[in-house]
C-alpha cells in the first residue's frame, strides 16, 4: 500500500449515509497561523459536579439507579436532563400553529420529547474506558432498558443515545456520561439510512451491514460483534461496531451480548485513547426507528459509532454534507489493529 | 411575543432542507465545567503570510488578479490551493476500482476536481467587511468568474464557494479569504435541497425561495436582495441572503446586482460582528447543480446562506442531523434588525 501522504485522492459515496466523502491526505499537511487552543480541560469540580455521588439533590429528578437497591452504593444514574432540549410534560408533540415563509411553509411540532442523562460512574475522575468490561455493559444495559420505557410513548418515534467527551467533541460537564434524546420524529439522517439500507437489500437480497467488511478495514473483533473503520469513514479514525447476527433495533440486545459488547467497546476507546492522546469523541448508536415496516426489519441493521474529533466541519461539509477525510480508512484501520492495549 | 428563555420548545422542519430543528431557549441556560477556550486569536504573520502582497511567490500558482493589469497593485487574487482536497491534475473523474465491504458497497471516483482561494484583499488585516460595498461586490464577481470558467469542464457537477472565519469556524489562516470547490458529484444535501424544492413547486406552485418571508424574520431589503433569519434556522442568528427575482444559479448575477448584494452582504457581516463580538463563522453559495433539468429550473432558487459559529455540533447533531438551537428566529431576526450600524 502506498503511504497515506503520497496517496491520490478519492471520492467514496457511502451505501449507508448516501454522503459523499473525499479522501485526501494532502490536506493534512497544510498549514495554521492561529495560535493553538489550549486543549480544554476540566476544572477541579468535586465538590460542585452535580453527576458526582453525594451531589444528587444537584440534579434533576432520577429514573431509575443501578443496583436499584438504595441501601447499596448507586454505580449508574439515569436522570432527567436540568436543561432539556424537548419538554417531557407538554401533552403531547401536536401541530404547533402554521408556517412561517422565510423559506418556505414547514412542518411545526410542539417540542413534546425527553431529554435524560446515564451517569456512567459516581467517580469524577473514571472515563467510560476505565470500567470493566461488564461495567461497560451495565452501562450499555442502562441504555437498553430506559430506551425500552421511552418506547412505551405513542408520540415517541426515535430514539437517540448519544455519548460526548471533551470539550470539543461538544461536552460540558467532563463527569464521564451519555445522554438519550427521545423523539416526535424520525430525524432526516435516519430516514435516509433506512432508505439507503432498503435500496442496497433490493439490490443484492441482502443486509448492507450484515456483510463481513474486508480484511483491510477489520480492527477487531468479540464473539456477537465486529468492529471496524467503514469504507467511507467521514472522520479519521471512525470506528464502528456491529452487531455480527442481523438485528434492526438496539435494544434487542440481551445480557450476554450487552457484555461482550462491552468489552469491544472499551478496547476501541483505548485504543483510540492510546493513538491519539485521549481525543475528543462522540458516540452514537445508530439503530431503527421505532415503527419499522416489516418490509423493511431484514434490511436494517443497528450499530455504534465512534467518531474522534480530529477535524473542523467547516463552510464546504455545512454547505454540501461532505467531509473532506485525510485519512485512508485502510491506513485507520492498520494503525488501529497495531495499537497495543495492556 | 414571549421573551426567548421563557418559550416552550418546538420543532420545524424545514422545506428547503428536509431537516428538522429542535429550537430550545431552556438550553442556552447550562453550565459547563471546562475552562472557557481563550478565542483563538491569529498570530502576526505579516511577511510571512502567504496570501500578504509581496508573498505572492510563497504561494500555489495564480488563476487570475483584479485587477488584471499586472503594472497595477492587484486587489483580489484567485489561486490553486496548495493543499487541494481535490486534483485538478487527473485525467477525469472515472470509476477508481471496486468497492469495499465494511458497511457495503460504495461508489469510487478518482479524485479529480479543482479547489482555490479567493485572496479577498492584499492587506493582512483588513477584514471582507471593512471593504466598501463595491469592493464586497467586486470579490463576489471574482467568484462568479472563477465559477463560469469551472463549468466548462464536462466532469464538473457542482461547485461550491464558502468562506470561513475564525478559527474555530475551520478557517486555518487569518488573511481574509474564501474557496471554490468544483466537484465530480452532486453532494447529497444539495440533490435534497433540489429535490424539497421540486416537491415543494409541485405542491403549491410556486417557488419556496421567491416567497417573502414574514415581516418577524425580515432583518434587511436592498434593491435584488432580501436578508432574514430563516424560519427553521438550524444555528442562532443564522442569515440568508436571497435574490428578489428568481434564479437559479449564482453565476448568473450581473455587475449590479453584484454591488447590490455586496452591500447587504457587508452589512450583514456588520451586524453578526457588532452584535456578537466578531464570532467565527461560515458563508455558504448555495446554488443548483451544473446541469439542472428545465423542469427544475422552476423550483430552485440561489442563495448565499451566513452561519454564526455559536454552539458545537455534537453527538445528537451527527447522528440525527437534526440541530438544537436555543435562540428562535424571530428572536435573532429583531435582534439583528435593531443592530446599529455606523
Ligand atoms: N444538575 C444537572 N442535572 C441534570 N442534568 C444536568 C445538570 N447539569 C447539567 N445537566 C445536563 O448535562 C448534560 C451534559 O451533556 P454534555 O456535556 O454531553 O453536552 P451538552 O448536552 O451540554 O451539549 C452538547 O451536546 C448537544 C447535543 O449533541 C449539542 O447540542 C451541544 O451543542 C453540545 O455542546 C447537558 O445536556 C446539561 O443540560
Ligand atoms: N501558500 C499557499 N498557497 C495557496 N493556498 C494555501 C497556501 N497555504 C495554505 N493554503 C490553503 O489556504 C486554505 C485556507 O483555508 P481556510 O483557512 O478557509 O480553511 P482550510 O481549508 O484550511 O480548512 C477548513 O475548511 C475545510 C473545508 O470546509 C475543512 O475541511 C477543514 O476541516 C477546515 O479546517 C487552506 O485550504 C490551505 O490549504
Amino acid at each position: 500500500m502506498m503511504t497515506s501522504q503520497n496517496r491520490l485522492p478519492q471520492l467514496r459515496k457511502d451505501a449507508i449515509t448516501g454522503r459523499w466523502v473525499v479522501f485526501s491526505p494532502a490536506r493534512a499537511k497544510r498549514p495554521s497561523d492561529f495560535k493553538s487552543k489550549a486543549p480544554a480541560t476540566a476544572s477541579d469540580h468535586r465538590g460542585r459536579c452535580p453527576f458526582c455521588s453525594g451531589n444528587e439533590h444537584m440534579c434533576a429528578p432520577q429514573i431509575f439507579r443501578v443496583p436499584p437497591d438504595p441501601s447499596s452504593d448507586w454505580k449508574i444514574r439515569v436522570i432527567e436532563n436540568l436543561y432539556p432540549a424537548l419538554d417531557r410534560n407538554l401533552k403531547d408533540a401536536d401541530f404547533d400553529g402554521g408556517g412561517g415563509g422565510g423559506g418556505g411553509d414547514a412542518d411545526v411540532l410542539r417540542g413534546f420529547g425527553f431529554h435524560d442523562v446515564v451517569i456512567e460512574t459516581p467517580d469524577h475522575s473514571v472515563h467510560l474506558s476505565d470500567l470493566s468490561p461488564r461495567e461497560v455493559g451495565d452501562v450499555i444495559l442502562a441504555y437498553k432498558k430506559r430506551v425500552e420505557q421511552l418506547l412505551t410513548f405513542d408520540s415517541i418515534k426515535y430514539v437517540q443515545v448519544f455519548k460526548n467527551h471533551g470539550a470539543s467533541a461538544g461536552a460540558s460537564l467532563s463527569h464521564s456520561h451519555s445522554q438519550i434524546i427521545a423523539l416526535p420524529i424520525v430525524p432526516s439522517n435516519v430516514s435516509a439510512r433506512i432508505e439507503c439500507l432498503r435500496e442496497h437489500f433490493n439490490q443484492t437480497g441482502k443486509c448492507c451491514l450484515c456483510e463481513v467488511p474486508s480484511n483491510e478495514l477489520l480492527i477487531d473483533e468479540s464473539a456477537h460483534f465486529v468492529s471496524f473503520v467503514p469504507f467511507v469513514a467521514s472522520s479519521p479514525f471512525e470506528i464502528w461496531i456491529v452487531p455480527r447476527d442481523h438485528s434492526p433495533h438496539f435494544h434487542e440486545l440481551d445480557d450476554n451480548k450487552a457484555a461482550d459488547l462491552g468489552g469491544l467497546l472499551k478496547l476501541m476507546l483505548r485504543k483510540i485513547s492510546i493513538q491519539l492522546n485521549d481525543p475528543p469523541f462522540n458516540f452514537m448508536i445508530q439503530t431503527s426507528p421505532v415503527h419499522t415496516s416489516v418490509s423493511e426489519l431484514g434490511s436494517t441493521h443497528w450499530y455504534l459509532q465512534i467518531v474522534p474529533q480530529l477535524t473542523i466541519v467547516a463552510g464546504f461539509e455545512v454547505a454540501t454534507g461532505c467531509h473532506i477525510n485525510p485519512v485512508f480508512p485502510e491506513e485507520a484501520a492498520k494503525v488501529l489493529r497495531e495499537v497495543h492495549v495492556q
